[in-house]
């Protein structure tokens, strides 16, 4: 008995054919000694019907057995049912199966939560994460991930990249998060790293002449978990040869394009809009802008030029920054409560307090820093905020990373809280030209804001001693709906270049050779011209199916404690493996 | 400057264009004043001429400065050669380009090898891998293996197939080979292993009705490694619900099928033949038959029924066997010193000896035996192997498994170092029927041959308590030229089965719930009949490439002793990285 259709199938043309159908057993109830049975597969739900009438007392006997969630091989006649009786909801709805003959292929316990259901709480569906999978939502988000990564292969394949696996037992790396370590036995005392990402090796695959590599990564970071990250992750890796931004930019759009439209069945217009970074921090305060909807900052600097208000007056003189935005036709809901939670709001992320101006339905202006202001600096601020009866003007000063901070939170806290944000709607957008080094106040050391191998302008080369935070790098970044999608670079490929860009971040010679050796060595044997971009699948898939999380969209993650709740891992070795491996446990009191 | 076309492009149809090209310095040589450069990039080689007169001074003297694996991007002009000096061993041999002007992209130190050299020791290859692979045959190597992956996923996703990945940071596994452990710093003194195979995973997947899966999957395993192996390597690896073999057949026959016509423009014929394993390892001593050639195993059993040479009699009457192979034309090169050769090989395997008959080429027969046997079962065994003037007859007699052992082996140590093995022949087949258990005389225990979550044949299954080396599993191995490419079964889907085969491996209750708990859990929420198969990925390519080891196909191998050469990996760690996973060394001196 084997099956000749899924349970999505059947159409009225399939009428009076006998046929097989396998499933699991949606809905099971007894009607006026008739068994109504809801069979469920991968592909759909067919009604099937036992009628202990017309089956043999055996098989009625069985019928009597069944339960949800058992798993069934029926063999029936496929009725048509009539006009009126067809259900709608269904697109097997026309039919139903008038069972012959059923096996039970496997019964089941009763499930430990109800499949579907939205409410469940998330560590039992992790327990039990091969009966979430089972759930509608979890198997189409799966699906989807496998069409996309199809799609990602398709396109990039097309475009001439090969897919090339770089090792998962790897080398600690310096640079970034903490490494997972993997001793070695063999080399008693020595440990493989699993890899960030595979930068080193992509890059190394170029020099090999590789020319248009990807691959689609797991990549490792050991970090404290934050709300949505998981231990390990996925990202679609690439990297190509003798190209510049304007290639890498295609190459993606091309890709994301060919995914919007078969997994969201939309043309997305390219090529994207760009930003230069100091754009995005001007008008939104943040290098991943949403743009979905306006609110864009205003700055107050020119209209405030003069303004005797000390917080405003303060900020400017040293260097800082007065912007606003426009909450618009919020005036009315802004309560006296509203603002203060605003407030609040925006103290988390540095601001001293945030100022208002409410422009009442009536036209009254009410504000407590009216009084501060001028008559002209009043209507100044209003007027460059293009603020109307109804609205409200919020304004932060402070130094500039605070204003972009907390102004460019609130925008998004506003906006969500208000269904400013329109559904349905994909915004990408390319953020370029970011800074290529970044002050660390506190050692007052440079960092690299992308990575160590991330080119500079070439014009902006000679400022890197004079005025290395002017120096802009050859990164950008693609954001789809305020979302980081993924980043890259084109990357130095001159070995004297890499060695002034090492000398600029305070790494020493013997560091270079020690942690960079084999890839300052590699730069010296005609490395080519190269660049790419990293993307993170999880995320992308995250935003694509519209789950609430990347745990939605990954077959068996983790919890925020990096644990998986359904194999109970990680959890104890023998003491043989230890000593195999030549370690120790250091027990938690000895500490 | 970027380039207009590839280096394996321009032909004389482009004769007069102006265009510009980027790669290496294939080889470069000064001509009565002219500089003649071999330009390489991945699509093929363009000659390019640097004619003094007709550069500017600045670019001549440039020039002068070129060296091997240099990377230029030259503009210049397309001239067509005369028909006598076209170059017909390079696709653009018929245009040379005249060039206009040159950029040195980057300079390269002398090669530590020269490319493409076939003699350069393997260390020195694998620390500049990067080099290794700018040759021709890596590069190809790794571009097919794109190939061939994308023709699985391709194939498998037209068959219905979605690609899930399973997690990297796994439980250990308690079956089969040494996990590689990675420490937990979140939860101190536990431990994630590394997956051997996703085998738990994709039948957890089965159980959450995805129904057809798949994965191009790394797999890890910390063996001490034979002649061919490496710590990680890849595996497709599917799983499927409602099949039986015949679907599992078909579904990977069509992938083959694909993958050929694809890589090797070969049609194969399917189905594939199938062999039982009892009856491959009575016609060949092998579960891995190769089929390509024939000097199958005759069994002597009956034509020595009543032989009263002791080494013979002495085999049959304790259970073992007698059988022997026909060299065909051999017996001219068989000398007394090939056949001590052949002696000692097969007494690796456990063998005795190896008893041999000419047949000369004027008839005679010669043997050290004949004297031992009448002349009926000197005739018998003659006609047995269908021996001819010219043949060698060789014979081992000894218990079953080394009869088979030593046998195989010296069937293909003679076929391939007497050419027997016909080229560009792919012979596919199933071994089917593998026996459930095999038994460790040493413990006295039983052993699952495929592996615990192996189905047996239902009409075996009353045997497992009374006969357990006759129940058959419903497993199978697909073998190409003698190659295992993979293996799967049947799996056993209710948890009264898997209990009952746990008990027959002698697995204790407590062991099934802390080991498999979470397997049999799942097996009782209406687990699915479903079945799956893992092939090696790393082997097809191989073997697919003509490469010599699995190593030429994977971008960046390890040693047999699991070191990467190139990024000196394992490595020491730094103690505040061993702290903060409450691990201590313990020195090799201290042991």
């Amino acid at each position: 008995m084997k099956r000749t259709h899924t349970c999505g199938e059947l159409r009225r043309e399939n009428a009076n054919q006998t046929v097989t159908l396998s499933g699991w057993v949606n809905s099971c109830r007894d009607l006026g000694g008739l068994t109504f049975i809801d069979l469920r597969d991968r592909e759909g739900v067919t009604q099937v019907v036992i009628n202990p009438e017309s089956v043999s007392e055996e098989i009625a006997k069985l019928a009597s057995t069944i339960r949800d969630e058992f798993v069934l091989t029926v063999i029936g006649k496929v009725i048509a049912r009539p006009d009126n009786m067809v259900n709608k909801n269904m697109a097997t709805g026309a039919i139903e199966l008038e069972v012959i003959d059923v096996v039970i292929d496997n019964r089941s316990k009763p499930m430990p939560f109800h499949l579907n259901d939205p409410n469940v709480n998330e560590d039992l569906r992790l327990k039990y994460r091969y009966l979430d999978i089972r759930g509608s939502q979890t198997n189409e988000n799966l699906r989807i991930r496998h069409q996309i990564t199809m799609m990602v292969r398709n396109s990039l394949s097309d475009q001439g990249f090969i897919e090339v696996e770089t090792p998962i037992l790897s080398k600690s790396t310096p640079e970034g998060a903490r490494d997972y370590l993997v001793p070695s036995r063999v080399h008693p005392n020595n440990f493989y790293a699993l890899p960030q990402a595979p930068q080193q090796y992509k890059q190394l695959l170029m020099v090999g002449g590789i020319e248009r590599y990807f691959q689609i990564a797991k990549c490792f970071r050991d970090e404290d978990l934050r709300a949505d990250r998981q231990p390990e992750f996925t990202q679609i890796d690439i990297e190509a040869s003798f190209v510049d931004q304007e290639d890498l930019y295609s190459i993606i759009e091309k890709m994301l394009y060919d995914i919007m439209l078969k997994v969201k069945g939309l043309e997305i217009s390219l090529p994207f809009p760009r930003m230069t970074h100091a754009e995005a921090m001007d008008r939104f305060g943040s290098d991943k802008p949403d743009t979905r909807f306006g609110m864009e900052f205003v700055n107050l600097a020119d209209v405030l030029a003069n303004c005797e208000f000390k917080v405003f007056s303060g900020a400017l003189s040293t260097g800082g920054q007065v912007k606003c935005i426009n909450a618009k036709g919020l005036a009315k809901s802004s309560s006296r409560k509203i603002i203060d939670q605003w407030t609040d709001f925006v103290k988390q992320f540095g601001a001293k307090g945030l100022a208002w101006i409410k422009i009442e339905e009536d036209g009254n202006v009410k504000s407590p820093i009216a009084k501060f202001l001028s008559e002209d600096e009043l209507n100044g601020v209003i007027s460059a905020a293009s603020a109307e009866a109804g609205d409200v003007i919020l304004v932060v000063a402070d130094k500039a990373s605070i204003v972009a901070d907390a102004l460019g939170r609130l925008r998004l806290e506003i906006a969500e809280n208000n269904d400013m944000i329109p559904a349905d709607v994909y915004n990408f957008l390319w953020c370029v030209d970011f800074p290529l080094l970044d002050h660390d106040e506190e050692t007052d050391t440079w960092h690299a804001v992308h990575h160590p191998f991330t080119s500079p302008y070439p014009e902006d080369i000679e400022k890197m001693d004079t005025d290395p935070a002017n120096v802009r790098a050859r990164a950008y970044d693609v954001i789809l709906n305020g979302c980081e999608l993924g980043g890259g670079s084109i990357r130095i490929h001159q070995p004297e270049m890499q060695e002034k860009m090492f000398k600029a971040l305070g790494i020493t010679d013997e560091e270079i050779q020690e942690k960079f050796g084999h890839i300052v060595d590699a730069l010296s044997f005609g490395a080519p011209p190269h660049g790419g971009i990293a993307l993170g699948l999880d995320r992308l898939v995250m935003l694509l199916t519209g789950a609430d999380s990347i745990r939605e969209v990954i077959a068996f993650p983790k919890t925020n404690k990096a644990a998986c709740l359904m194999t109970e891992s990680p959890s104890g070795v023998d003491a043989e493996q230890l000593e195999e491996l030549h370690l120790a446990l250091v027990k938690l009191e000895e500490k």
